[in-house]
Protein backbone atom coordinates (compact mmCIF):
# COMPACT_ATOMS: atom_id res chain seq x y z
CA UNK A 1 0.00 0.00 0.00
CA UNK A 2 2.85 2.37 -0.34
CA UNK A 3 2.57 5.55 -2.58
CA UNK A 4 -1.08 6.18 -2.03
CA UNK A 5 -1.84 9.94 -1.86
CA UNK A 6 -5.31 10.12 -2.64
CA UNK A 7 -8.27 7.89 -0.71
CA UNK A 8 -11.30 8.11 -2.65
CA UNK A 9 -14.70 6.70 -1.03
CA UNK A 10 -17.59 5.47 -2.37
CA UNK A 11 -20.62 6.92 -0.42
CA UNK A 12 -23.97 4.75 -0.76
CA UNK A 13 -23.60 2.14 1.13
CA UNK A 14 -19.82 2.45 1.66
CA UNK A 15 -19.83 5.84 3.68
CA UNK A 16 -23.55 6.15 4.66
CA UNK A 17 -26.67 3.79 5.42
CA UNK A 18 -28.54 4.61 2.61
CA UNK A 19 -30.96 1.86 3.35
CA UNK A 20 -32.05 3.02 6.80
CA UNK A 21 -32.20 6.99 6.18
CA UNK A 22 -33.85 6.31 2.66
CA UNK A 23 -36.70 3.63 4.57
CA UNK A 24 -37.14 6.58 7.25
CA UNK A 25 -38.18 9.03 5.02
CA UNK A 26 -40.59 6.95 3.09
CA UNK A 27 -41.68 5.35 5.87
CA UNK A 28 -42.89 9.19 7.09
CA UNK A 29 -43.97 10.81 4.06
CA UNK A 30 -45.52 7.27 2.17
CA UNK A 31 -47.57 6.04 5.37
CA UNK A 32 -48.75 2.65 4.90
CA UNK A 33 -46.09 1.17 2.65
CA UNK A 34 -43.44 -1.37 3.36
CA UNK A 35 -40.93 1.27 3.41
CA UNK A 36 -37.62 -0.88 3.30
CA UNK A 37 -39.00 -2.94 0.48
CA UNK A 38 -39.77 0.32 -1.35
CA UNK A 39 -36.33 1.76 -0.68
CA UNK A 40 -35.27 -1.31 -1.62
CA UNK A 41 -36.80 -1.77 -4.90
CA UNK A 42 -35.92 2.51 -5.42
CA UNK A 43 -32.25 1.19 -5.02
CA UNK A 44 -32.45 -1.54 -7.14
CA UNK A 45 -33.45 0.48 -10.23
CA UNK A 46 -29.73 2.86 -9.60
CA UNK A 47 -27.84 0.58 -11.54
CA UNK A 48 -29.86 0.47 -14.41
CA UNK A 49 -30.61 3.76 -14.41
CA UNK A 50 -27.28 5.11 -14.77
CA UNK A 51 -26.57 2.39 -17.35
CA UNK A 52 -27.89 3.85 -20.47
CA UNK A 53 -26.19 7.18 -19.81
CA UNK A 54 -22.78 5.19 -18.94
CA UNK A 55 -23.46 3.13 -22.39
CA UNK A 56 -24.61 6.47 -24.30
CA UNK A 57 -27.96 5.62 -24.90
CA UNK A 58 -28.64 8.58 -23.00
CA UNK A 59 -26.85 12.01 -22.85
CA UNK A 60 -25.93 12.91 -19.15
CA UNK A 61 -28.45 12.90 -17.01
CA UNK A 62 -28.36 13.60 -12.80
CA UNK A 63 -28.88 11.76 -9.94
CA UNK A 64 -31.46 13.01 -8.86
CA UNK A 65 -33.40 12.99 -12.28
CA UNK A 66 -32.67 9.50 -12.24
CA UNK A 67 -33.80 8.87 -8.69
CA UNK A 68 -37.45 11.41 -9.61
CA UNK A 69 -38.08 8.72 -12.74
CA UNK A 70 -37.52 5.38 -10.48
CA UNK A 71 -39.67 6.54 -8.11
CA UNK A 72 -42.70 7.66 -9.92
CA UNK A 73 -42.43 4.40 -11.82
CA UNK A 74 -42.34 2.82 -8.80
CA UNK A 75 -45.52 4.68 -7.35
CA UNK A 76 -47.40 3.69 -10.02
CA UNK A 77 -46.66 0.39 -10.07
CA UNK A 78 -47.77 0.26 -6.20
CA UNK A 79 -51.04 2.35 -7.05
CA UNK A 80 -49.40 5.43 -5.28
CA UNK A 81 -50.29 8.95 -6.34
CA UNK A 82 -48.63 11.48 -3.84
CA UNK A 83 -48.62 15.00 -4.85
CA UNK A 84 -45.51 17.17 -6.92
CA UNK A 85 -44.13 18.30 -2.93
CA UNK A 86 -44.14 14.66 -1.87
CA UNK A 87 -42.08 13.07 -4.51
CA UNK A 88 -39.54 16.07 -4.56
CA UNK A 89 -39.08 15.62 -0.42
CA UNK A 90 -38.28 11.81 -1.16
CA UNK A 91 -36.02 12.70 -4.43
CA UNK A 92 -33.80 14.60 -1.44
CA UNK A 93 -34.43 11.80 1.17
CA UNK A 94 -31.05 11.13 -0.96
CA UNK A 95 -29.51 14.05 0.10
CA UNK A 96 -29.30 13.68 3.65
CA UNK A 97 -28.19 10.15 4.90
CA UNK A 98 -26.89 8.89 8.43
CA UNK A 99 -23.34 8.00 8.46
CA UNK A 100 -22.20 4.55 9.30
CA UNK A 101 -21.44 4.73 13.25
CA UNK A 102 -17.36 3.89 12.25
CA UNK A 103 -16.99 6.15 9.25
CA UNK A 104 -16.59 9.96 10.89
CA UNK A 105 -13.64 8.25 13.40
CA UNK A 106 -12.49 6.52 10.87
CA UNK A 107 -12.31 8.91 8.32
CA UNK A 108 -10.74 10.94 10.43
CA UNK A 109 -7.72 9.26 10.99
CA UNK A 110 -7.31 8.67 7.11
CA UNK A 111 -7.13 12.40 6.39
CA UNK A 112 -4.40 12.83 8.56
CA UNK A 113 -1.88 11.54 6.51
CA UNK A 114 -3.80 11.03 2.86
CA UNK A 115 -6.20 13.46 0.68
CA UNK A 116 -9.57 12.34 1.24
CA UNK A 117 -12.11 12.79 -1.39
CA UNK A 118 -15.69 11.56 -1.81
CA UNK A 119 -16.51 9.56 -5.23
CA UNK A 120 -19.98 9.42 -5.70
CA UNK A 121 -22.59 8.61 -8.29
CA UNK A 122 -24.22 11.09 -6.17
CA UNK A 123 -24.37 14.59 -8.05
CA UNK A 124 -21.93 17.43 -7.17
CA UNK A 125 -24.76 19.19 -5.37
CA UNK A 126 -26.09 15.98 -3.83
CA UNK A 127 -22.88 15.06 -2.35
CA UNK A 128 -21.85 18.48 -0.98
CA UNK A 129 -25.34 18.27 1.03
CA UNK A 130 -24.78 15.14 2.32
CA UNK A 131 -21.46 15.42 3.49
CA UNK A 132 -21.80 18.57 5.25
CA UNK A 133 -25.60 17.33 7.51
CA UNK A 134 -23.64 14.23 7.97
CA UNK A 135 -20.21 15.68 9.16
CA UNK A 136 -18.03 13.58 6.76
CA UNK A 137 -14.29 14.85 7.03
CA UNK A 138 -13.38 15.04 3.29
CA UNK A 139 -11.25 16.84 2.13
CA UNK A 140 -12.92 17.66 -1.09
CA UNK A 141 -16.11 16.15 -3.11
CA UNK A 142 -15.54 14.49 -6.51
CA UNK A 143 -18.58 13.98 -8.08
CA UNK A 144 -19.39 11.41 -11.14
CA UNK A 145 -20.98 14.50 -12.27
CA UNK A 146 -17.89 16.04 -13.00
CA UNK A 147 -16.75 13.52 -15.63
CA UNK A 148 -20.39 13.69 -17.34
CA UNK A 149 -20.89 9.92 -16.69
CA UNK A 150 -20.93 7.35 -13.61
CA UNK A 151 -19.10 4.65 -12.54
CA UNK A 152 -17.96 1.83 -12.82
CA UNK A 153 -17.19 3.82 -16.14
CA UNK A 154 -13.21 4.03 -16.08
CA UNK A 155 -13.60 8.08 -16.83
CA UNK A 156 -14.94 8.61 -13.71
CA UNK A 157 -12.15 7.42 -11.76
CA UNK A 158 -9.61 8.85 -13.61
CA UNK A 159 -11.01 11.99 -14.04
CA UNK A 160 -10.85 12.18 -10.46
CA UNK A 161 -7.07 11.27 -10.21
CA UNK A 162 -6.56 13.83 -12.96
CA UNK A 163 -8.52 16.74 -10.69
CA UNK A 164 -5.98 16.27 -7.77
CA UNK A 165 -3.26 15.85 -9.94
CA UNK A 166 -1.79 12.21 -9.13
CA UNK A 167 -1.09 8.96 -10.72
CA UNK A 168 -4.39 6.10 -10.66
CA UNK A 169 -1.88 4.24 -9.32
CA UNK A 170 -1.56 6.81 -6.42
CA UNK A 171 -5.41 6.71 -5.40
CA UNK A 172 -7.21 4.26 -3.07
CA UNK A 173 -10.70 3.52 -4.32
CA UNK A 174 -12.72 2.49 -1.01
CA UNK A 175 -15.87 0.48 -1.75
CA UNK A 176 -18.51 -1.82 -0.55
CA UNK A 177 -19.48 -2.66 -4.06
CA UNK A 178 -17.91 -5.12 -6.48
CA UNK A 179 -18.98 -3.77 -9.33
CA UNK A 180 -17.02 -0.23 -8.08
CA UNK A 181 -13.94 -2.28 -7.21
CA UNK A 182 -13.97 -3.78 -10.54
CA UNK A 183 -14.54 -0.25 -12.36
CA UNK A 184 -11.66 1.43 -10.34
CA UNK A 185 -9.28 -1.27 -10.99
CA UNK A 186 -9.65 -1.23 -14.74
CA UNK A 187 -9.18 2.56 -14.53
CA UNK A 188 -5.52 1.68 -12.54
CA UNK A 189 -6.82 2.98 -9.63
CA UNK A 190 -5.68 0.51 -6.30
CA UNK A 191 -8.71 -1.08 -4.48
CA UNK A 192 -10.08 -1.46 -1.03
CA UNK A 193 -13.56 -3.73 -0.12
CA UNK A 194 -14.98 -2.40 2.98
CA UNK A 195 -17.63 -5.19 3.59
CA UNK A 196 -20.99 -3.94 4.76
CA UNK A 197 -22.94 -6.63 5.97
CA UNK A 198 -26.05 -4.46 6.45
CA UNK A 199 -25.61 -1.94 3.19
CA UNK A 200 -28.63 -3.07 1.43
CA UNK A 201 -31.17 -4.28 4.33
CA UNK A 202 -32.61 -7.24 4.86
CA UNK A 203 -34.24 -7.70 1.57
CA UNK A 204 -30.82 -8.12 -1.09
CA UNK A 205 -27.61 -9.60 0.87
CA UNK A 206 -25.17 -7.46 0.14
CA UNK A 207 -21.26 -8.00 -1.35
CA UNK A 208 -18.88 -10.16 0.22
CA UNK A 209 -15.46 -11.22 -0.42
CA UNK A 210 -14.84 -9.43 -3.49
CA UNK A 211 -11.50 -9.41 -4.55
CA UNK A 212 -9.51 -6.08 -3.80
CA UNK A 213 -5.81 -5.17 -3.13
CA UNK A 214 -7.10 -5.05 1.12
CA UNK A 215 -10.44 -6.10 2.63
CA UNK A 216 -11.22 -4.30 5.75
CA UNK A 217 -14.48 -4.55 7.76
CA UNK A 218 -14.66 -0.51 8.94
CA UNK A 219 -12.73 2.68 8.25
CA UNK A 220 -10.74 2.38 11.28
CA UNK A 221 -9.55 -0.80 10.02
CA UNK A 222 -8.50 0.69 6.78
CA UNK A 223 -6.79 3.49 8.88
CA UNK A 224 -4.89 0.81 11.03
CA UNK A 225 -4.04 -1.56 7.58
CA UNK A 226 -2.71 2.08 5.75
CA UNK A 227 -0.92 3.59 8.78
CA UNK A 228 -0.16 0.62 11.90
CA UNK A 229 -0.12 2.35 14.94
CA UNK A 230 3.37 2.25 16.40
CA UNK A 231 4.79 2.16 13.08
CA UNK A 232 7.25 4.99 13.97
CA UNK A 233 6.15 6.88 10.48
CA UNK B 1 -29.14 39.67 1.92
CA UNK B 2 -32.04 37.02 1.79
CA UNK B 3 -32.31 33.94 0.21
CA UNK B 4 -28.89 33.41 0.07
CA UNK B 5 -27.99 29.69 0.33
CA UNK B 6 -24.16 29.31 -0.97
CA UNK B 7 -20.99 31.36 -0.09
CA UNK B 8 -19.06 31.46 -2.59
CA UNK B 9 -15.08 32.54 -1.10
CA UNK B 10 -12.02 33.87 -3.27
CA UNK B 11 -8.78 32.10 -2.08
CA UNK B 12 -5.66 33.96 -3.03
CA UNK B 13 -5.79 37.37 -0.95
CA UNK B 14 -9.52 37.32 0.51
CA UNK B 15 -8.70 33.86 2.45
CA UNK B 16 -5.20 32.88 2.34
CA UNK B 17 -2.34 36.22 2.46
CA UNK B 18 -0.25 35.02 -0.57
CA UNK B 19 2.26 38.02 -0.10
CA UNK B 20 3.32 36.69 2.97
CA UNK B 21 3.32 32.74 2.09
CA UNK B 22 5.28 33.16 -1.05
CA UNK B 23 7.83 35.37 0.39
CA UNK B 24 8.60 33.26 2.61
CA UNK B 25 9.45 30.29 0.20
CA UNK B 26 11.23 32.79 -2.33
CA UNK B 27 13.73 34.05 0.38
CA UNK B 28 14.36 30.67 1.58
CA UNK B 29 14.60 28.92 -2.11
CA UNK B 30 16.30 32.52 -3.57
CA UNK B 31 18.87 33.56 -1.21
CA UNK B 32 19.95 37.33 -1.77
CA UNK B 33 16.65 38.19 -4.07
CA UNK B 34 14.96 40.73 -2.61
CA UNK B 35 12.16 37.52 -1.78
CA UNK B 36 8.99 40.47 -1.40
CA UNK B 37 9.29 42.20 -4.52
CA UNK B 38 9.65 39.02 -6.26
CA UNK B 39 6.69 37.61 -5.01
CA UNK B 40 5.25 41.04 -5.96
CA UNK B 41 6.51 40.66 -9.38
CA UNK B 42 5.26 36.99 -10.02
CA UNK B 43 1.67 37.99 -8.97
CA UNK B 44 1.38 40.91 -11.27
CA UNK B 45 2.05 38.37 -14.29
CA UNK B 46 -0.87 36.76 -13.05
CA UNK B 47 -3.91 38.23 -14.33
CA UNK B 48 -2.39 38.97 -17.57
CA UNK B 49 -1.09 35.31 -18.16
CA UNK B 50 -5.17 34.07 -17.30
CA UNK B 51 -6.41 36.61 -19.89
CA UNK B 52 -4.68 34.63 -22.84
CA UNK B 53 -6.73 31.33 -22.05
CA UNK B 54 -9.98 33.44 -20.83
CA UNK B 55 -9.96 35.37 -24.10
CA UNK B 56 -9.40 32.16 -26.02
CA UNK B 57 -6.11 32.79 -27.62
CA UNK B 58 -5.17 29.82 -25.78
CA UNK B 59 -6.50 26.63 -24.84
CA UNK B 60 -6.95 25.38 -21.05
CA UNK B 61 -3.53 25.73 -18.95
CA UNK B 62 -3.58 24.85 -15.38
CA UNK B 63 -2.38 27.33 -13.16
CA UNK B 64 0.65 25.79 -12.21
CA UNK B 65 1.26 26.01 -15.80
CA UNK B 66 0.82 29.77 -15.86
CA UNK B 67 3.08 29.97 -12.49
CA UNK B 68 5.84 28.17 -13.81
CA UNK B 69 6.17 29.86 -17.52
CA UNK B 70 5.97 33.21 -15.02
CA UNK B 71 8.79 32.31 -12.87
CA UNK B 72 11.05 31.04 -15.59
CA UNK B 73 10.39 34.85 -17.11
CA UNK B 74 10.98 36.41 -13.88
CA UNK B 75 14.43 34.29 -13.41
CA UNK B 76 15.64 35.47 -16.34
CA UNK B 77 14.80 38.92 -16.33
CA UNK B 78 16.67 38.49 -12.21
CA UNK B 79 19.66 36.66 -13.62
CA UNK B 80 18.90 34.05 -11.70
CA UNK B 81 19.23 29.90 -12.91
CA UNK B 82 17.72 27.77 -10.22
CA UNK B 83 17.80 24.40 -10.65
CA UNK B 84 14.95 22.03 -12.14
CA UNK B 85 14.05 21.12 -8.36
CA UNK B 86 13.68 24.59 -6.83
CA UNK B 87 11.93 26.04 -9.44
CA UNK B 88 8.96 23.15 -8.69
CA UNK B 89 9.28 24.07 -5.44
CA UNK B 90 8.77 27.65 -5.70
CA UNK B 91 5.37 26.64 -7.97
CA UNK B 92 4.13 24.84 -5.16
CA UNK B 93 4.68 27.98 -2.51
CA UNK B 94 1.28 28.61 -3.99
CA UNK B 95 -0.30 25.65 -2.83
CA UNK B 96 0.69 26.01 1.14
CA UNK B 97 -0.30 29.45 2.20
CA UNK B 98 -0.69 31.15 5.05
CA UNK B 99 -4.46 31.81 6.00
CA UNK B 100 -5.63 35.29 7.48
CA UNK B 101 -6.05 35.39 10.93
CA UNK B 102 -9.64 35.61 11.11
CA UNK B 103 -10.74 33.36 7.87
CA UNK B 104 -10.88 30.14 10.29
CA UNK B 105 -13.16 31.67 12.49
CA UNK B 106 -15.02 33.63 10.02
CA UNK B 107 -15.67 30.99 7.92
CA UNK B 108 -16.46 28.57 10.70
CA UNK B 109 -19.46 30.68 11.80
CA UNK B 110 -20.84 31.11 7.85
CA UNK B 111 -20.60 27.59 7.62
CA UNK B 112 -23.39 26.89 10.10
CA UNK B 113 -25.82 28.67 7.82
CA UNK B 114 -24.76 27.98 4.58
CA UNK B 115 -23.08 26.02 2.09
CA UNK B 116 -19.51 27.65 1.79
CA UNK B 117 -17.43 26.86 -0.95
CA UNK B 118 -14.05 27.79 -2.15
CA UNK B 119 -13.90 29.21 -5.15
CA UNK B 120 -10.59 30.27 -7.23
CA UNK B 121 -8.37 30.31 -10.14
CA UNK B 122 -6.31 28.20 -8.30
CA UNK B 123 -6.82 24.50 -9.87
CA UNK B 124 -8.71 21.37 -8.13
CA UNK B 125 -5.34 19.62 -6.68
CA UNK B 126 -3.92 22.99 -5.57
CA UNK B 127 -7.29 24.36 -4.04
CA UNK B 128 -7.46 20.86 -2.36
CA UNK B 129 -4.12 20.92 -0.73
CA UNK B 130 -4.35 24.36 -0.04
CA UNK B 131 -7.41 23.95 2.15
CA UNK B 132 -5.79 20.99 3.65
CA UNK B 133 -2.84 22.80 5.26
CA UNK B 134 -4.71 26.18 6.00
CA UNK B 135 -7.29 23.48 8.13
CA UNK B 136 -10.21 25.95 6.04
CA UNK B 137 -13.32 24.61 7.07
CA UNK B 138 -14.75 25.06 3.64
CA UNK B 139 -17.60 22.34 2.32
CA UNK B 140 -16.47 21.92 -0.90
CA UNK B 141 -13.39 23.24 -3.31
CA UNK B 142 -14.93 24.65 -6.56
CA UNK B 143 -12.05 25.57 -8.96
CA UNK B 144 -12.07 27.63 -12.00
CA UNK B 145 -10.76 24.07 -13.74
CA UNK B 146 -13.93 23.16 -13.45
CA UNK B 147 -15.50 25.09 -16.19
CA UNK B 148 -11.97 25.59 -18.12
CA UNK B 149 -10.83 28.94 -17.95
CA UNK B 150 -10.80 31.74 -15.47
CA UNK B 151 -12.82 34.14 -13.10
CA UNK B 152 -13.72 36.83 -14.16
CA UNK B 153 -14.87 34.72 -16.59
CA UNK B 154 -18.81 34.36 -16.12
CA UNK B 155 -19.11 30.80 -17.08
CA UNK B 156 -16.81 30.07 -13.73
CA UNK B 157 -19.69 31.64 -11.60
CA UNK B 158 -22.28 30.15 -13.19
CA UNK B 159 -20.59 26.73 -13.43
CA UNK B 160 -20.41 26.23 -9.72
CA UNK B 161 -24.05 27.82 -8.81
CA UNK B 162 -24.96 25.18 -11.46
CA UNK B 163 -22.70 22.31 -9.39
CA UNK B 164 -24.76 23.00 -6.09
CA UNK B 165 -27.87 23.16 -8.18
CA UNK B 166 -28.67 26.78 -7.06
CA UNK B 167 -29.59 30.01 -9.19
CA UNK B 168 -26.95 32.37 -9.63
CA UNK B 169 -28.37 34.70 -7.01
CA UNK B 170 -28.68 32.23 -4.39
CA UNK B 171 -24.54 33.03 -4.43
CA UNK B 172 -22.85 34.95 -2.75
CA UNK B 173 -19.09 35.61 -3.72
CA UNK B 174 -16.52 37.36 -1.27
CA UNK B 175 -13.71 38.37 -2.50
CA UNK B 176 -11.03 41.07 -1.96
CA UNK B 177 -10.60 42.14 -6.08
CA UNK B 178 -12.50 44.63 -7.64
CA UNK B 179 -12.16 42.72 -11.01
CA UNK B 180 -13.75 39.30 -9.55
CA UNK B 181 -16.43 40.91 -7.78
CA UNK B 182 -17.61 42.62 -11.28
CA UNK B 183 -17.21 39.18 -13.03
CA UNK B 184 -19.60 37.56 -10.19
CA UNK B 185 -22.25 40.42 -10.60
CA UNK B 186 -22.58 40.05 -14.14
CA UNK B 187 -22.74 36.45 -13.46
CA UNK B 188 -25.88 37.06 -11.70
CA UNK B 189 -24.75 36.08 -8.32
CA UNK B 190 -24.24 38.49 -5.43
CA UNK B 191 -21.19 40.09 -3.99
CA UNK B 192 -19.57 40.77 -0.38
CA UNK B 193 -16.15 42.78 -1.27
CA UNK B 194 -13.96 42.33 1.79
CA UNK B 195 -10.89 44.64 1.86
CA UNK B 196 -7.70 42.90 2.84
CA UNK B 197 -5.32 45.90 3.36
CA UNK B 198 -2.30 44.02 2.67
CA UNK B 199 -2.92 41.80 0.47
CA UNK B 200 -0.43 42.76 -2.09
CA UNK B 201 2.17 43.90 -0.13
CA UNK B 202 4.05 47.05 0.98
CA UNK B 203 4.99 47.00 -3.60
CA UNK B 204 1.31 47.44 -4.52
CA UNK B 205 -2.03 48.80 -3.39
CA UNK B 206 -4.73 46.52 -2.39
CA UNK B 207 -8.38 47.08 -4.02
CA UNK B 208 -10.37 49.81 -1.92
CA UNK B 209 -14.32 51.20 -1.91
CA UNK B 210 -14.86 48.65 -4.71
CA UNK B 211 -18.70 48.34 -5.12
CA UNK B 212 -20.88 45.60 -4.04
CA UNK B 213 -24.02 44.07 -2.14
CA UNK B 214 -22.08 44.30 1.16
CA UNK B 215 -18.65 45.39 2.33
CA UNK B 216 -16.85 44.23 5.09
CA UNK B 217 -13.24 44.26 6.15
CA UNK B 218 -13.04 39.99 7.84
CA UNK B 219 -15.02 36.66 7.68
CA UNK B 220 -16.47 37.25 11.22
CA UNK B 221 -17.78 40.90 10.04
CA UNK B 222 -19.65 39.06 7.09
CA UNK B 223 -20.84 36.36 9.24
CA UNK B 224 -22.56 39.30 11.40
CA UNK B 225 -23.70 40.88 8.59
CA UNK B 226 -25.42 37.81 7.25
CA UNK B 227 -26.96 36.75 10.50
CA UNK B 228 -26.86 39.37 13.20
CA UNK B 229 -26.41 38.11 16.56
CA UNK B 230 -29.51 38.44 18.57
CA UNK B 231 -31.76 38.60 15.34
CA UNK B 232 -33.63 35.57 16.40
CA UNK B 233 -33.05 33.37 13.41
Amino acid sequence: MDGIRVIACDVFGTTVDWYTGVTEQVAELLPGVDAGAFASQWRERYLPSMANVREGRREWTYLDTLHRESLDELLERHGLDPDEATRRRLVRAWHHLPAWPDSVEGLTRLRTRHTLAALSNGGFALLTNLVKAARLPFDCILSAELARTYKPDPAVYRTAARLLDVAPEEVLMVAAHGWDIDGAREAGLRTAFLERPGEKGPHQPADRGVAADVSVASFPELAEVLSPAGAGR
